[in-house]
């Protein structure tokens, strides 16, 4: 075990065997944040696979997470010349909570200078005008705030006094509330811990379950607080997706992130 | 074994005990097309599953698909009340060629009225005005195009002449060349056999491999054939996304795919 680094460092950190906790208070009302799970389990993959970034990641959420010892169980798939992938469950007592394949590879080694950017990051007043997300009390308890410095585009914290944009966006800034630097496992809890972009649409309130979510780790963060906007464009028939991306202060594309949900069932 | 219906369902039929078969005809210059070996493992896995539809299935590719033997090796991870998780691989002689995890279900089931779409189907002259991607003929073969009858906006196969629009959307309509009706199943196929969006930019020209594919399947589609449309957003740092939507006769969105993909080594 090393030392405490900072308190995400703190709660993934993953035995060689594979045997790790889900920590208290990355929830949202006593259920683990998605993302924060997925880092947790990708952190032991990532160990296994000997690549140093997580490059595309996929989970699948089969039960909520509760604080507590879990198991991560990895297999190395394939490592090949520039990648390695790997599968992974998460489960206490042989139940599974996330099931997981990765792809790790070394973002360092991304040479090629060919870059064609349809858009930019999101246009975001300065960070100390953003609306901070653990100042404001929603209807239910988000413990994961008081890790996290989340501020909210004004405007987009709306939701919370029950005020609506009509179009499904979230935008806003994202940092650790003690500084950790964001690096890549890091970005897989990024894109899943603003408030759902559906709140800003007239969906039956409620709690919207992710029965899928990836991100594609698209570069190492350059130093400083992450730009992030969110968007659902298709709810229709009980799902909906959102898509996410996620900005550094290069204007690099980091992370980007697509999530299937459950619209609540009414 | 059923009898012959289509030669999708001849292409993506599978033994109870996952033996299989990449067919022959379903590739680009004799590498099987992504989506067809992403149908061919789930179409396994959804037999294990008990449930009729696909809802979302990613693979990680790991090796070419050459036609003959495979065997896709799945196990159900969690059979729930409305989903099952399963995961699987296609592998020859122990080689792994796709890592897939997918989660099943009923797509009748989807009562939720409620509807938010923020764009709809692309604009698309009827099938016939569109160009048939089977008349072309570009710099590799590809025997796919003569099992499907995709057809190409007017404008967006410039790229067979060397002409560029200068920002990567590639769409038209979609079809089997044998008439057979399109499915969830098919779906997985449908995101993955359009010529790349990057083909309309200024990327040095070669193969353009896929690291992972996921697609949301969203609805089982109307008959006729589907509109589609894919777009990649961010080419940058050796990788780039392409998302597809997928359009039925009766404006529906009934699939939704996003891909990684790495750009030629130049």
């Amino acid at each position: 075990m090393m030392a405490a680094m900072s308190e995400f460092d703190d709660a993934t950190r993953v035995a060689a065997d594979g045997a790790t906790a889900i920590a208290d208070g990355w929830d949202i009302n006593g259920n683990a944040n998605g993302g924060y799970l997925l880092a947790l389990a990708a952190n032991h993959m990532r160990a296994l696979s000997g690549r140093p970034d997580p490059l595309s990641v996929t989970g699948h959420y089969l039960a909520p997470g509760t604080p507590g010892p879990v198991q991560v169980d990895a297999t190395v798939v394939k490592s090949g010349r520039r990648f390695s992938t790997v599968t992974g469950q998460m489960q206490r007592d042989g139940k599974p909570i996330v099931q997981v394949v990765g792809t790790f590879g070394d973002l360092t080694q991304a040479t090629d200078e060919f870059e064609h950017l349809a858009s930019g990051p999101p246009d975001l007043p300065p960070m100390d005008e953003c609306v901070a997300r653990s100042s404001v009390q929603g209807v239910v308890e988000v413990p994961l705030n008081a890790r996290l410095n989340v501020r909210l585009r004004p405007g987009d914290d709306s939701f919370i006094r029950g005020e609506r944009k009509g179009f499904a966006e979230m935008a806003g800034w994202f940092a650790f509330a003690d500084g950790r630097p964001i690096d890549p496992l890091a970005l897989l809890l990024t894109c899943d811990c603003f408030p759902p972009a559906v709140f800003h649409i007239d969906l039956p309130a409620g709690w919207v379950p992710t029965l899928e979510y990836t991100v594609h780790v698209r570069a190492r963060p350059a130093p400083g607080p992450l730009r992030c906007v969110f968007r659902s464009q298709f709810v229709q028939g009980g799902f909906f997706n959102e898509d996410g991306e996620v900005w550094d202060s290069a204007d690099r594309l980091v992370a980007h992130s697509r999530q299937l949900g459950l619209t609540p069932l009414g």
